[in-house]
């Protein structure tokens, strides 16, 4: 029975789940900590093999939706808190390096995103926030960081700050494209001319950054993370 | 052999598939128009089971990554332009009704994405893009809708602008974090005391920000629309 999936007429039967299962949540009848009835069940319910309920199912693990119960099979989920940025960077970062949408467009977004991330950080960073960021940012001052190491460090630095937003959709959403962006921004670096030049702007400009946040200014930090996140764009002629 | 992934040491093979995918998405080896290989082929070179070959396509192809190629079996699937729009509609959705994101956050970043691309409707839109708004906006004046009708027409309004942004992942994620506060808004529409002082508010800044796009005077128009916004989460005391 599950070969049946195998075939064409049978390639819109998990989507009958996933529609299953969304109706409910959107209606309310299924909450955080739910669980799903059995495979065996749910197929014989919805007239659909045990196959289109376990792709149904694997697919709303994907999206952070649904998350296995461990020990009680493999539908008898749990609906979850969930880590919907695990999903949302996943599927972002593919769409970014399918071109689906042009690095100007990402940076633009990435703007405002990171704006009101950065501003909003301002005012919820605590001390351990603080901390992650500055530790990223000395890390940067390391004159023997490969290209790499210093890229890594870059996305540590605006990760961080996304995280301390207090609003977990915007930090979600900032995070994906951070991360979309750091194959793209790390092919940028290979090709800079003139590398020192540009990480010595980078670097100065994430410590201003720091230092706004650190001050709790957040309009100042919301425009010192425009201007950086713009230069940075035109300093990597291969973006545009 | 599909019925090895039903159990929980199966339970990861199918992230064995969409790793592989991703992998060859972001180094270029696969492209928009790439065909995958053959399930049966793929199965073995990963050495999983075809099943779990399945389950990874399928999660992709709701990811809007890999679209089904007809006729061509199961995983003989095309790399996509796709419509990332609308998996990640869905996936907000449910993570708005699951409340992994409470309204006041999906306000706040929705307010950043809809001043981004009303400024960017301003410059980008057409006339028709202009006469779709207007179309919304025209039929909201009719006394005789019902709320869910208005609310329909709210949401195509809002919609239009988005769309007309020139910036796909603008547009892409103002859709989807608009579509995932449809349920929200429509039943805060029901409780709010003072439907007819709501709907002839919302009408009048509607039209407001139709006439600054009309002008396009686009820091008018993005501050027109956050006060909007604002204003009518402030009179739904249910999205609190």
């Amino acid at each position: 029975m599950p070969e049946d999936d195998a075939r064409p007429s049978g390639a819109k039967t998990w989507e009958v789940v996933v529609g299953w299962v969304e109706e409910r949540i959107l209606d309310g009848r299924l909450v955080r900590g739910s669980m799903l009835p059995a495979e065996r069940e749910l197929a014989t319910q919805l007239g659909v093999s045990r196959a289109a309920v376990r792709e149904g199912v694997r697919t709303l693990q994907a999206s952070g939706v649904l998350c296995p119960n461990v020990g009680a099979g493999a539908t008898g989920g749990t609906m979850v808190a969930g880590e919907p940025h695990v999903a949302l960077t996943r599927m972002l970062r593919m769409h970014v390096a399918l071109a689906n949408f042009p690095a100007r467009d990402v940076t633009q977004v990435r703007v405002v995103l990171e704006r009101l991330s950065t501003s909003l950080a301002c005012a919820h960073a605590d001390d351990g926030a603080r901390a992650r960021m500055r530790e990223a940012l000395n890390a940067m001052d390391d004159d023997e960081l490969t290209r790499e190491e210093f890229n890594r460090f870059d996305t540590r630095f605006h990760v961080a700050i996304a995280r301390a937003a207090g609003n977990r959709l915007a930090t979600d959403l900032t995070v994906a494209i951070r991360e979309s962006m750091r194959q793209p921004i790390m092919r940028g670096f290979d090709e800079v001319a003139d590398w020192h030049l540009l990480r010595s702007q980078l670097r100065s400009q994430h410590h201003a950054i720091m230092s706004a946040i650190d001050a709790r200014s957040a309009a100042e930090a919301a425009d010192l993370v425009e201007h950086h996140i713009w230069s940075a764009y035109e300093a990597m002629p291969r973006l545009h």
